[in-house]
């Protein structure tokens, strides 16, 4: 990695996050096309990692109102990626705590062609997490632990969640700023915080950062200062609300003799000019006004999606001021 | 200011430059009343000064293809701004060195509502520099000494030319990141540097930082942290291509007690909405390619400009590559 930026640690892991996250904004009514556009984006520019959607349950979420990526059977992954002949980027997919029939969702290794499974689960669903990591893990898989909205877990119950975290074969302790909330010195201590347990538990820590207040590219490059070792990143920034640290961006500050920028920059082009004609991303005014509030960006996806309300800032600050008492 | 930002200096001022930094994506052309509504933003969120636009010379630039905030003639200040009855929030003007005819253009401070001048310069023009701060001073003025695109400035030069700088009445010393490319490592580096050279002669160090890699606001806050006093920031992040450090970012993490968000928010509601249909500024994939390869936007604003090459970001990528053999 160009060392004038400070991170010089050589194991530095992207993980894309496109289609998994993006889905998020369009219920994962992703194309097959563009799945693998993005897929042969990732294997050209060298991301050692893609995760293509989530593995969450049918009998709770309807398959006539999401995509396929909510589920990612595995003959639709391989619809998209066929068997993905080119290990040195590897696939991962989602499963949420309480979300997720993961004892028969998640195949075993063997007949799957994914390799990493990522446990997403809130500080009250820790004891369903342990689990899901456990079944993963004797399942074949690499497993990363993924404690979503950490900018609202008290401290005492994150330090006991890391603690049980770091007793499970998970491999990836991740860092998920689901509100967009963290600040640069936040980011550090969390990060400082993470590192500390996983380390002595020989594990790495990764970062899911949001970009409410533009804040994920830099704030994933301090992360990376301070020890975090898999940074994930996402084409566009595409992702829920304010979307995530762009791809485009990660990629100029790794090692270019391991990591290519044209085909992202290739694949934005060609796919994602004529998505922003169709679904909406970004660090706009009310993902900056939820995530300044510390809460979760739904009143401003809400807010946005309405065009009675888009736009109207002072009617969403003082919607929230009023909530949180600001 | 709040402390879980990492930064604990009281005397963090901001400096709002959206009509001055914004005249370069429209020539100047903001009606007296849009000047007005940013006035008057700033004045109830309590922002410190406003820059409100360039002191240049109409000589050398046409007041027929430029709006009056490239000329700021005395007269055209006072129409927006009446006599600045709230001297809480300071007008400032840039004067650019082989640009501007300073010498007449700056009136005594008796004559002008004027508290600030900002002398614009190249590191081949500080000679002239120098004479223009001293004019400026004399005349009455508190003064900011502004070296434009630091990133191509030779450290040694740069260590010539703060050297010298920091022998004038300046107050301020302002690190100009006009390419939008100072990496974190690089903006806590040169803050560092110039911190040791204006603190020793009594001078601030403030930051002008574009978004070309979404880092304006993290390497702000990086440089608030390392010393830095007087933060650049522009409604909406208005400015020249990629723009700048928004406000609304800004002030968020300053003390409430003193700066106020909501005003920021009603402006951007009333004025920016309407203003986006007209104009674009922000930070598109031309102006990352463009910062990453360290050269001035002007390439990708013509990129964008014509519907023939917009969004063609692989043929950018090509000539850039081209260019800068990368």
């Amino acid at each position: 990695m160009n060392s004038i930026w400070g991170v010089k640690d050589q194991r530095i892991t992207p993980l894309d996050c496109t289609i998994r996250d993006g889905g998020l904004v369009n219920d994962h009514y992703f194309s097959v096309e563009f799945v693998r556009a993005v897929y042969e984006a990732n294997v050209a520019a060298g991301v050692n990692y893609m995760e293509i959607g989530y593995k969450n349950s049918d009998r709770l979420f309807s398959r006539d109102a999401n995509g396929a990526w909510k589920f990612c059977d595995e003959k639709d992954i391989r619809a998209a990626v066929g068997d993905n002949p080119t290990p040195s980027t590897k696939l991962a997919c989602m499963i949420d705590a309480a979300k997720s029939d993961w004892k028969t969702a998640v195949l075993p290794k063997s007949q799957s062609v994914l390799s990493l499974i990522r446990v997403a689960f809130y500080d009250y669903q820790v004891d369903e997490a342990i689990e899901m990591i456990e079944d993963a893990y004797e399942k074949g898989y690499e497993v990363s632990a993924n404690l979503m909205a950490v900018t609202v877990v008290e401290e005492k119950k994150l330090d006991e969640i890391l603690e049980r975290i770091c007793k499970t074969p998970a491999q990836v302790v991740v860092i998920v700023d689901s509100f967009g909330s963290l600040t640069p010195f936040q980011t550090e201590y969390l990060t400082k915080k993470y590192v500390a347990y996983a380390s002595e538990a020989g594990k790495e820590v990764g970062v899911h950062l949001h970009n409410n207040m533009q804040l994920a590219f830099a704030n994933t490059l301090l992360a990376a200062q301070h020890g975090a070792t898999r940074l994930d990143c996402s084409l566009g920034g595409l992702g829920r609300g304010a979307g995530n640290c762009p791809s485009e961006l990660l990629l100029s500050v790794l090692n270019p003799e391991n990591y290519k920028l044209r085909p992202l920059f290739e694949c934005l082009e060609k796919e994602f000019v004529p998505l922003r004609q169709k679904i909406e991303w970004g660090p706009f005014h009310e993902y900056m006004l939820t995530a300044q509030s510390n809460v979760h960006p739904r009143a401003a996806i809400a807010h946005r999606k309405s065009l009675e309300t888009r736009d109207k800032y002072t009617l969403l600050y003082d919607k929230l001021a009023e909530e949180t008492k600001k």
